[in-house]
């Protein structure tokens, strides 16, 4: 909450001061604010040899209404601009020195069957990174590799990764840059998802990689993208405070009604947390033998579209000094009382067809941390769990994901030692932690009904983080 | 090779200087050496409920004349091992201040089908973590949870990562941690494995997971373990110097006959590496178009049994600032040429039906890296390539697999400013660098035909380095 070194530095004095001696010099991120608009400036296309996607992208380009320029590499863009009846023009570098001028460079690599195809992202990225103004956006659209037809195009498309992960690291400056991976006939599930990744909403979202498949349910048209959870019924868990009650308020803000549920010494925080949001406020204990039935009998009369699974606690210590109680109630509350209401909530029918379910893991569950073997188990087994799910709940066209938070600016971290919560904030190519509200936003774009291809997924909120495994 | 720090800290005076100033202490790691016996110590044995691999780990056990002690967990232990003719007792936690007596803790968790019964873990990694020696093994054997019948039983072994990866993290001295998972049928396909894990020739693997599944040809028996590649044809690209050499010689020392390829201005010193090893010396460019079609009838007489994909380049600069030369070059030599290469010996069968393609990948490929959007992606592909053939090759008996090397003192890096080759040295479970040599234990591990049950595997080699995805 309190990054005095982040304020510092973009003061006009801490500016000057961290630019004599070298210091990291961390933007203040663009986020996502109802009264201003979401999209604004140019968006940069790029393309490799025979682009596949570049009618769902111009449609994403129409409805955000950002203005397209085309990279001489995206030839073909042009003219599908105007029959699609975008304003567009040539890509033109920004001179040194001036204002960049572009908000988002976007290269469609659907086409690229071979490694020696490749040379096409360096000739776009090389062009036009420079001109990619303070929290631009960084985006490449490939296929799903585990579709392609041949070992070359899988090859191919799976060396993306190793770019956008490096490009992220190079272009800093508050910038993101992130790999979307298209199944073949998915091409219409991609718009809520690389709306998200344009969006100011994924101010701290960089490095990740997303499948999107082509969905199993019922196409979402005319998505209200002011109110895409509208009529929505949403559970949240551990929503009293901290990053829960940021997932509450953002869900509501979109349209969601909102359920939170926390335990009974929480209660007024949580009562106070529902109140502006017009929620509904339920006092659990999630890891009582009963509460799955009782949890499922509270919302047996709404039903349930959204279930978010936030609680989670931490008890941490070397395991040779851990208690046999903080290893238990770790895995239990963060991990099998998950298993136990989803499986209450399934049988019972609460949770929609059509639902979203969505975990909450973490870095410490992807890379481990000392000091945690209850926490990290607890966490990868959150990631399993969504692995396992998924394909299960395909037929009832439910999906499961996941987002693995990173360092997070809580009362928890608030709490960590300074010169190692120094390091956890400036370790990510952001150079800073993130806010709950990074969490939030996170969490409602795979809640929203244009998710319907993202399943199965671990999605990162981490600034792109150095740490992992 | 020069990392004068970790020598500091280990002399008298420095280890002093260490403790007083809080300053991190790596351990000088034990590694193989062909005068000292292998295996050594005790082995402490734990199990989760209805164990499943006790019998393949009695084969073990047996084969490393190790001496098994049996932790409260795996009560079936002491039985089973008098039946394997096994010398074996019960687990003592070692007297705090005494010498700790413990070589290799390994758990076998193949049987839990439920969170809820991780207990076990716990109970046996508190009870016993202090008692494993510097250099000790931690080995947690899993179901491969892609094969579970149940998503719980999925979560729970997916979430042994999370408690593996934060063994590692904490258990430092030297230690690695490191989880097998093991696909139904795949027991008798465990051993080559796990006596790599168990073996001072795993000394920089740690953090990892490999995943063995039945394997497609016929099972070797009575495997000689001192030359497990005798009478075995390995090609080595890049051997003149450096990790390449490594290899060569490792693989020589495993009973392998040699042939090292490099490019033509490293001819001398080629010869001078292959000479020691009675190896061959092949000059080529292996990204010259006719490369592949010279090097498939340079050993079409012989034929290959074993290739591996050393030969790479670096040409760092960030993407605005990277010539098109650059980008070119190092994908065409560490990504494209591999594929006309393997293309070549596949199409003409010089690569023997049961063979072992193992590719160099990187952390690089992985994390992505400043200042590398070539290296980074031609090393991602390079996982593309790894995983997109291992079930193209299955029909063949012949397996795929990378290594990523993380921080490995070489030339190369003896050339990286001091600070951040400082850094790079200390962010990982054993606070210093990795040697060429452990980058080639890992390869030829991969390399044996006890290792058919690998395949389509990346394992680091990095010392559990912070660094990652």
């Amino acid at each position: 909450m309190n990054d005095s070194y982040l304020k510092f530095v973009n003061s006009p004095l801490g500016g000057r001061v961290a630019r004599s001696f070298g210091l990291p010099k961390p933007e203040v991120l663009r986020r996502y604010r109802a009264d201003t608009p979401e999209f604004d400036g140019l968006i940069a296309i790029g393309a490799g040899r025979a682009p596949q996607l570049l009618d769902a992208l111009a449609d994403v380009v129409k409805s955000t209404g950002l203005t397209s320029v085309a990279h001489e590499s995206a030839g073909l863009w042009i003219a599908l601009a105007n029959r699609h009846g975008l304003m567009t023009g040539r890509f033109e570098p920004t001179e040194p020195g001036a204002h960049a001028r572009v908000a988002a460079l976007v290269f469609d690599a659907s086409g690229i069957e071979d490694s020696t195809q490749l040379d096409a992202l360096y000739a776009f990225f090389h062009d036009t990174l420079r001109s990619l103004g303070k929290c631009g956006r960084i985006v490449v659209l490939g296929r799903t590799p585990e579709t392609c037809d041949t070992p070359r195009q899988w090859t191919a498309q799976r060396a993306l990764e190793g770019l956008v992960r490096s490009l992220g690291k190079e272009a800093r400056r508050g910038i993101t840059s992130n790999l979307i991976y298209v199944a073949p006939h998915a091409e219409h599930q991609l718009e809520g998802t690389l709306r998200f990744f344009l969006s100011a909403r994924s101010a701290y979202v960089s490095g990740q990689v997303v499948r999107i498949d082509a969905g199993s349910g019922a196409v979402s048209n005319a998505v209200d993208w002011a109110q895409p959870l509208a009529g929505r019924h949403a559970v949240v868990t551990g929503a009293a405070r901290g990053i829960g009650a940021a997932i509450a308020s953002v869900l509501a803000a979109q349209g969601a009604q909102v359920i939170g549920i926390d335990i009974p010494s929480a209660h007024d925080a949580l009562v106070d947390t529902m109140r502006p949001l017009a929620g509904t406020a339920l006092s659990f204990d999630i890891a009582a033998d009963d509460a799955p039935a009782q949890i499922a009998a509270a919302l047996d009369e709404t039903g349930v579209d959204i279930f978010v699974h936030n609680a989670g606690i931490t008890k941490d210590k070397t395991i040779a000094k851990m208690s046999e109680a903080a290893w238990h109630n770790v895995i239990d509350i963060n991990l099998s009382a998950q298993e136990r209401i989803d499986d209450a909530l399934l049988a019972a029918g609460t949770l929609r067809d059509g639902g979203r379910i969505v975990c909450v893991s973490s870095i410490s569950g992807i890379a481990g941390n000392l000091g945690q073997t209850n926490y990290a188990a607890s966490k990868a087994g959150v990631i399993g769990r969504v692995q396992s799910m998924a394909p299960q709940l395909r037929a009832r066209h439910i999906t499961i994901n996941a987002v693995a938070p990173g360092f997070i600016e809580t009362q928890m971290t608030a709490k960590i030692p300074l010169t190692i919560r120094e390091a956890g904030r400036r370790m990510n190519s952001m150079s800073q932690g993130g806010l709950p509200v990074d969490v939030a936003q996170t969490i409602a774009w795979l809640a929203q009904p244009a998710s319907a291809g993202v399943t199965g997924q671990i999605v990162r909120v981490c600034g792109q983080s150095l740490l992992g495994a």
